[in-house]
C-alpha cells in the first residue's frame, strides 16, 4: 500500500464535459470504494494537450503526497499510442503517452515512467480509454499497486511550454492557457517592466487585480508564478482576441501617467 | 440494509446547472451523511427528458451494485406526475414518473417500480421537488429503506429511443444525444456499410477518432454501443445542425477514394 | 471539535470556473482529509458579489448544523480588505468582508464575526486568497479550530437585497439572481395579484411551471421563497432583456382571458 492514507485521493482532469466523467468515477468507486475523487477541470479545450498538460502541471503541487492524478486528454485514443503511469514525488499520474502528464510529473521531482501493457484493458472501447484503460489503472494504484506492476519502464513523448524570449525592449512571449476569467496565461515567469505595451495597448504591472482603475487591461505573476494578462472586470481574451497557443510580443512601455 | 457498503453511492443527473444540485446535497447529507454524492451531469438541455434518459442509461451499467440514481428533469413537477422509485438488476433508481428513468432501469435487468406516496414530503415546494422529496427519497435508500416503503407498485410511464429504420440502402434514425464535444448519437447500434452520405456528405465508418484526417466528419460505434457521428477536431452538431429528437438519414456511401 | 461529526462538510462557492476550485481541494484535503467537499457553484458572474450572496444565502439552510462554507467572489483580493469567519445557527462562514458572507449568515441566525489576521498566511498569493488565506482557514475549522482564534471580533461590511417597493398598483423591484434556465429571482417575498405586467407583457401568477401553457412567462414563489419570474421551456431573462442588480417594474394585471 503506497497511499499515506486508507483514503487515496484522484484527481480527474480530462476535456470530456459532463457525463463521460461520471463513468470514469463509477469505474474507479466499482474498484476503490474508498477513494476521494476531486474534478481539476474537464472544460479543457476540445484535444488541447498542451492547455490540459498547463492546467495539470498548476494544480498538483497544492495535493498531498500520495495523491493520483488522472488526466486524459487523448486525441491519438485507439491508435498505438502508449498508456502510461508515472511517478514523482510521491504522486501518481495516469494518462496518454502525448506529452499531458510530463510537465506536471517534472514540477514534482524526478519522474519514472512506465507503459500500461496494452493488453491490461481487453474490450477497451477505442474511443475511450479514459473509461476503460485509465481509470482501472489509477483504482489500481488507489489500491495499492506499484507503477511497475502496469508494464517496463518507457521514455515519454516529451512536452514544454517553451520559454519566452527576452530581448532589449521586448519579450516574445507564447499564451499556453486562457482560464475561466479569460486571463492569458503566459510563458514567462518574470516582467521586467513597470509597464508594458502589446499591440500598442498600454498594461501596467501590478501585483493585486484591484490595482487597475476601471475595466483596464493588467499584467501580473500570477497565482501559478506565470504571467498573467488579465482585465479588471473584463476578459483579456476577448480584448487581446489571443487563445491557448498564440504569439504574444510584450513591448517596454513609458511611464506616461 | 440493502446496500452493499456502508458508504452508499448516489448519482445526481438533471437539468438544473449549478446551485440547485447543492441544496440536493445538503439535503442527503443532512440524512445519510456517508453517501459518496458523484455528479452524472447537471447540464441536460432544460427539460429534455430523452436526453436525460438516454445519459442516465448509458452510465448506470458503470456504477457497482447497490448504486442510488436519483435523476430530475422535470417539466410536470408540482402536477399529478407520479413521484417513483424503482429497483433492478441490484440498481435503484429515484425520480419523477415521465419515462427518465425506464431506459436505463431496462438496461440493468427488470424493473420492479413503486409510487412515491405524495404525502411523502409534505411542504414541498411545487416548483423543486428534486431537493423535496426525490432528494429526502435517496437518502431514505441510502438508509436502508426498501422501495416498498414509498407506496404500491405501479406501472410507470413508458420512454424507449424507438429503433432506427433499416432499408437496403439507407437507415433512417434519430439523434438521441449529443454530447460535450458535439458528437451525434443516433438511436442504432449497427453501421453496415464502410462509407455513409448524410446529406450529401461523405462520412467514413471508423474504430477510432484519429482515423479520420483533418476535420472530416466520421461515423462510428461509440463507447455506450450506439452510432456516433463525430468530427475530429469539430463539432459535428455544427456541421449538420442537428439537436437531440431530429431524424437523420444515413445513406449508404460509395468508397470513391 | 466544534464539528458533529468526525467528517466535516466544507461547500464551496467562486466565481472560479474550473480549476482554481480544484487548487483550493487540495489545500485543505492537505489538512483536513477527512472533509466532505461539495460544489455550490463556480459560475457565479465573475466578481458579482451581490449574486454569489444571494446564491449562498439560498443554499446554506440545506446543510446540517456544523457544515463550513467557503465562499470566494473577491473583487478586492489582496487590498487591504480584511478576511472572515463567522459562525450563525451552528453553521461557519469563511470568505473575503465585502458582504459576500453576511445574507447567508443573518439567515441561520445572529451572525457573530471575526476576522483573519493578515498574517494568517504568511506568503500567500495576492491574486488568490481563495487557495491561501480561505481555503487553509476552512480547513483548520474543519479539524476543529474555533473561530476566535483567527482574530479579534469585528463588525463586517454589510450587504443586503434591499426590499421591493410595494404600491397601491404596483411593486419596484430589483432582480437578484438570474439562475441558470434564465429564471429571474426578485427581491421581494409575495405577489398580491393573480395577474402582473412587467413592460406591458401579462404574466399569470402560478404555483408551478406546468400551470402555464406554451413558452409563457409565469410569476412564482419560487424554492428559495423570493419571487421569480420564468418562462416555460424558454429564458426569461433572453425575453426580458434583465441581468443581475436590474430595477423591473410588476404592475397589477387584468384577468382578461
Amino acid at each position: 500500500m503506497q497511499s499515506s492514507s486508507d483514503r487515496p485521493i484522484i484527481t480527474l482532469l480530462t476535456d470530456f464535459g459532463s457525463l463521460y466523467p461520471a463513468q470514469m468515477k463509477g469505474t474507479i468507486l466499482s474498484r476503490a470504494r474508498n477513494a476521494i475523487l476531486v474534478d481539476v477541470a474537464h472544460d479543457v479545450p476540445s484535444q488541447d494537450v498542451r492547455a490540459g498538460a498547463f492546467a495539470l502541471m498548476t494544480t498538483v503541487r497544492h495535493f498531498p503526497e500520495g495523491t493520483i492524478h488522472l488526466a486524459v486528454v487523448d486525441p491519438g485514443v485507439g491508435t498505438d499510442r502508449l498508456g502510461l503511469v508515472a511517478e514523482s514525488g510521491g504522486h501518481f499520474f495516469v494518462g496518454p503517452d502525448n506529452g499531458l502528464l510530463i510537465p506536471a510529473a517534472r514540477s514534482m521531482g524526478s519522474p519514472e515512467v512506465w507503459m500500461i501493457d496494452p493488453n491490461f484493458a481487453e474490450g477497451a472501447a477505442p474511443t475511450f480509454h479514459g473509461r476503460d484503460v485509465f481509470a482501472p489503472a489509477a483504482a489500481m494504484l488507489a489500491s495499492g499497486a506499484r507503477p511497475e506492476a502496469f508494464g517496463p519502464r518507457v521514455v515519454p513523448a516529451n512536452l514544454d511550454f517553451g520559454k519566452a524570449e527576452r530581448f532589449k525592449d521586448r519579450i516574445e512571449a507564447e499564451v499556453i492557457y486562457v482560464d475561466g476569467f479569460g486571463n492569458l496565461i503566459l510563458n514567462t515567469d518574470e516582467i521586467p517592466w513597470d509597464h508594458v505595451e502589446i499591440s500598442g495597448r498600454k498594461l501596467k504591472r501590478v501585483k493585486t487585480y484591484a490595482e487597475a482603475g476601471g475595466v483596464e487591461p493588467l499584467i501580473t505573476i500570477g497565482s501559478h508564478e506565470f504571467a498573467e494578462i488579465a482585465v479588471n472586470g473584463g476578459s483579456a481574451k476577448d480584448i487581446f482576441g489571443l487563445s491557448s497557443g498564440d504569439r504574444i510580443t510584450l513591448e517596454r512601455g513609458n511611464c506616461s501617467e
